[in-house]
């Protein structure tokens, strides 16, 4: 192979710096998501195709990735879709498998398949990671993780307080002040499209009034016409042009706009009770806000809507999402499980942190000290502290050979290890080892337990 | 879906317990792989096919799962392929993605790329899942994780001195007492091969002399002599017949068998550094031994060969192997850079760990405490003890709907949760909690600092 070697676009290495940083974050959601009592499963990477396809809609069906069939799998192609020289009717015949899509599916999957060992509810997280055949593009890759944590097989709305509490947990815990944990409800949603009289125009209504901080109620309003919503149905709402207050009092407007919706006002009966407890129970640093324009995943949440949005002097989209949905586990034939979730997104929470340089420096910490290598006695010397050392727990290496003393320095300060640990003739004659400080350039004589000592206070 | 979703054969669901034990044996190898200076990487979970195709053998290249090209595959596939339904041929044409087979290859592959950014020597670990379209069975997966540590950049044998001290330390916290590392080297079997004279009966010559213990000298000897290798031959290796003592012994008897093999002596001077040295720094609890049967890797090590048996009280396959291998990435045109590594098998040692009931009470603990709901007042009166709780890391949780108090007691005995608090209207009243231990049935009536206390100690 002549050229560098590459990987498939939309995919990544992690250096040693980029897994330390990645883990340092999972880790502090999942021990946040065990600490609400939630545990962890995992699915394998790939299921069998028929339990992902026709689950995410006819884009979702697309961009599944597909792994052909091991052996002669054109034996058992259908032979017209083969002559038609048709790949989207063919791929079924030649591929069985397909590497998971989201965390979602595989879940209900796992809730029907082991129905009988779960005792309900049932607060589970995963934290794997998922395949899009998407475009490629910043920000958007086609293998991220996905961390996520549900409760299926309970209506409570406790867990959504015990979500907007997680939320705010996991984002103090990272140092990301002031993150702003939106909510909204799909029968709010609902309620709206009621009011203003056509349902099928709810997203186009959402997404205008989306816009109102950046073109201004008039621009909004010009837009819902030509979308065809109808100048007396934006008369009804007009409320929500002037949306403001705190979240009581806006659950307060809704109460009044929404009146004639039964929908609407279960919806306002809902958000009010979550947000009333979200407040008096507190939250550490994030802020909740109610968005009546949230509108995602509007085909499968029935109730509650989440998104959380960065600290706002970082311009990033939304780091986090969830919702309700009342019917995880139909599509698997099991009726009546009600779940509640939220996802953490990995990839731009890392991008928050590191442009809020909120990563603290201990986490990609190499090794605190390399023993530098004079040759094979000085070396089983060395080796016999540094077993000591490790035992200790105090990570700590060896210059493997017994290069040139510049090159090993140059070796410790490019790995960015900040003592030197030097045992040459005169270390082995005196039983002692010379420490050497690599940023301050101090060095000291010691024994094995002052070096010992030196290199757990660093 | 009428029936119950399943997923591919060869694929595992893992449980909350079955996740909470991988991951306490996976913690203890990352925290002694970084103990030892080695650092993590990652990479993507599929490669370009011309990364992976062609490195494993043939029977290596039908075992990769590939994945089918994106969108209207049939467009570009081979028509000659095509219609003589090659399939093997055709698949280079319709799928341009693979998913990763082992971590060495893509690790060699990531080397090559980023050899500008990566200061050597390079200890790296990398613990990630590997796929492999093998016949499932007992045991062998078709998704499993592989938790590999190499250095790659220097030939110094003190890292396979460090190698087996790794090997020695992670077994031994695990409390896996007495596992048999054994040692060979790759330039003692050529030595062998050289004696007998018959290089290409190598394999032959070992498994057969593996079976001593089983069937005997002269059932060894039979076999050897049907396999084609000569009496005379058999004659000149006769200590190994009879191959005992300890392991500097081993060396010895060694160095007398293969002294006109300059290969063999290579090979007998390696083994007796790593041996001395290992020895002689003292290992924890593993056992080390030179079996000159062992001939894993026999293609690509070049050094040193490892693998490690479970204690011999478990009937089971090797738990570990590794080796060094001089050009570890000279496929991708990068030359003279040796490698050594090491891997554990996650699967059985997991199996083992299981078998000798090794996993501590406490790698299943789920919350520490339920909090029975009942009712809105109450329940809120008991999340605001659960956010100081949680703050104070101590994981508890409530249950969500005011359900029957019987079924909630159920819900915290299913779940193994030890502690029930209660929180009716007399607590509310008094500002207290009744502490409820699920297993003696003692009960207290504490205040918050009181339970915060008891579950904090518990």
């Amino acid at each position: 192979m002549a050229s560098k070697p590459s990987i498939p676009k939309g995919t990544r290495d992690f250096s040693p710096a980029e897994v330390a940083k990645r883990h340092y974050i999972i880790q502090i959601i999942k021990s946040n998501f065990e600490k609400f009592g939630f545990q962890p499963i995992e699915t394998p990477s790939f299921e069998n195709s028929e339990t992902l396809m026709g689950k995410y809609g006819e884009e979702g069906d697309r961009l599944i990735f597909k792994i052909l069939n091991s052996g002669d799998y054109l034996a058992k192609a259908n032979a017209t879709h083969l002559e038609n020289k048709d790949s989207t009717k063919l791929t079924a015949s030649i591929s069985e498998k397909a590497l998971r899509y989201d965390l979602t599916v595989p879940f209900a999957r796992y809730v029907v398949q082991h129905q009988n060992d779960i005792e309900f509810p049932f607060k589970r997280y995963q934290i794997q990671p998922v395949w899009r055949a998407d475009r490629p593009q910043k920000g958007r890759f086609r293998e991220f993780f996905q961390c996520d944590a549900d409760v299926v097989g309970s209506k409570s709305l406790w867990q959504e307080v015990e979500l907007v509490q997680l939320y705010d947990t996991v984002f103090s815990t990272l140092g990301l002040e002031g993150v702003t944990i939106k909510i909204n409800n799909r029968k709010i949603l609902s309620g709206i499209a009621e009011v203003i009289g056509a349902s099928d125009k709810l997203i186009d209504f959402t997404v205008a009034l989306d816009k109102l901080d950046k073109i201004g109620e008039d621009g909004v309003k010009k837009e819902m016409i030509e979308k065809g919503i109808s100048e007396d149905a934006i008369l009804k709402v007009q409320p929500l042009f002037n949306f403001t207050g705190t979240i009581s009092e806006k659950i307060n407007q809704l109460s009044v706009l929404l009146e004639e919706s039964q929908e609407g006002m279960k919806g306002v009966e809902e958000l009010r009770f979550i947000c009333d407890n979200v407040t008096e129970l507190g939250l550490s640093t994030a802020i909740l806000d109610l968005d009546v324009t949230l509108a995602r995943g509007l085909n499968y949440y029935t109730g509650a809507i989440f998104e959380v949005a960065p600290p706002k002097s970082v311009a990033m989209g939304s780091i986090g999402g969830g919702g309700r949905y009342d019917d995880l586990t139909g599509i698997f034939g099991l009726k009546n499980m009600s779940g509640v979730g939220i996802s953490f997104g990995l990839d731009r929470i890392y991008l928050v942190v590191e442009e809020l340089n909120l990563f603290p420096e201990t986490v990609t910490a190499t090794s605190k000290a390399l023993f530098i290598n004079y040759g094979e006695k000085e070396a089983f010397y060395a080796m016999k502290a540094i077993k000591e050392l490790r035992n200790a727990g105090i990570k700590v290496e060896m210059y493997p050979d017994n290069a040139k003393v510049a090159k090993q320095f140059q070796h410790a300060d490019k790995r960015g290890i900040p003592f030197a640990v030097i045992v040459g003739e005169q270390e082995l004659v005196s039983n002692t080892f010379s420490l050497k400080n690599l940023i301050t350039g101090e060095q000291l004589s010691l024994d094995f337990e002052g070096v010992k000592q030196a290199l757990s206070d660093s």
